[in-house]
């Protein structure tokens, strides 16, 4: 096989592309370096020159997964108007990337990542979740590292993050045509919830 | 191999017995229907007879799984004083499981469960989710198959759901020894929000 001539970081590049594409079929095989490397249209040798194996492949797959959400989740903040529509246009962009990248989506978020070494993984997962808690330290009044602000991003993650699941995982497939519909209603309850502060959870404890 | 002596249903409730316990453990390799007659002490064909393949074994454990499932959730409820410790509790339930029996809960809420034909599967799953309808309805004062139940049952959901895939998936890792203290501070965040009415959630729509 004739290697096309890239860049150097131009090949690399063209296969974490290749490589989101094959992840999107993975339910028809496991990723194959080698059949990736065959997509681009260069040796498999030159494909190892960038990824050592298939573990740092998918280590750079989940860190571009996570640059492109990060990016998604703050367009939607950005264009939103207040409160109730910062958790709603953010919540629809979050299970929208679900529902459009669902292999990727568990690739991101699962036992994978913090099992990984990867420092551009680990730094752009960071990112991530720096940017829910200034979200959270915002809405709050809070520091973006205090506690409230820890537990506030924890508990709108969990919400987004369940739905996400419940949907990818078949669970409220009982729904049909109604899951759109269902889906905003649900983000509809969340974006008007009064938002819970400090001393507002604090009774009874 | 000697058959211990089992009636037909001691068998069947000892493989279950068995097979939970294996599924415990499954991180060390796949379910095998033959190794869990051997862990019984009857032979793989004995087990055949209560099981045709692994298949039917994982629906028989996903079944039970929804059985204790939907009895904790029920006790947990049973011991609530008032609408906001009803959630504590439950929620507590919820996340427990999903910790005590993590490879057990990803098997009742993945999509081999909305794949399965098993009658017994989806009588005990949809009982489960019955549950937590009426009681969605409780809190909201509506019927249990109004759409406002419905709504408020998948958001309360999505919270206990995505807050126990979160812990499973390790993604809450890096809080150490202080996850005990944040699931509980994000139970009682929840737990003390203002109950969601419809009237709530129509503005802005």
């Amino acid at each position: 096989m004739t290697d096309r001539s890239y860049h150097h970081g131009n090949l690399r590049a063209a296969l974490i592309e290749a490589g989101l594409a094959a992840l999107e079929h993975s339910d028809e095989g496991p990723l194959s370096l080698r059949a990736i490397a065959r997509d681009v249209g260069v040796s498999a040798n030159a494909a190892y020159r960038h990824f050592a194996d298939k573990q740092a492949l998918l280590s750079a797959l989940a860190a571009e997964g996570f640059r492109r959400f990060t990016q998604a989740q703050a367009e939607a903040l950005a264009g939103a108007s207040n409160t109730g529509d910062a958790r709603l246009t953010a919540g629809r962009a979050y299970i929208g990337f679900a529902r459009q990248h669902p292999a990727l989506f568990r690739l991101m978020f699962s036992h994978f990542l913090y099992a990984s070494q990867d420092p551009d993984l680990q730094q752009t997962a960071k990112a991530s979740f720096d940017g829910l808690l200034a979200w959270s330290a915002q809405e709050t009044g809070t520091e973006p590292h205090s506690p409230e602000a820890l537990r506030q991003a924890v508990a709108r993650w969990s919400m987004v993050h369940g739905l996400s699941h419940l949907i990818l995982d078949g669970q409220l497939a009982f729904l049909g045509e109604q899951t759109d519909a269902l889906i905003e209603q649900v983000l509809g309850l969340y974006a008007s919830a009064v938002p819970i502060t400090s001393s507002a959870s604090s009774p009874q404890r």
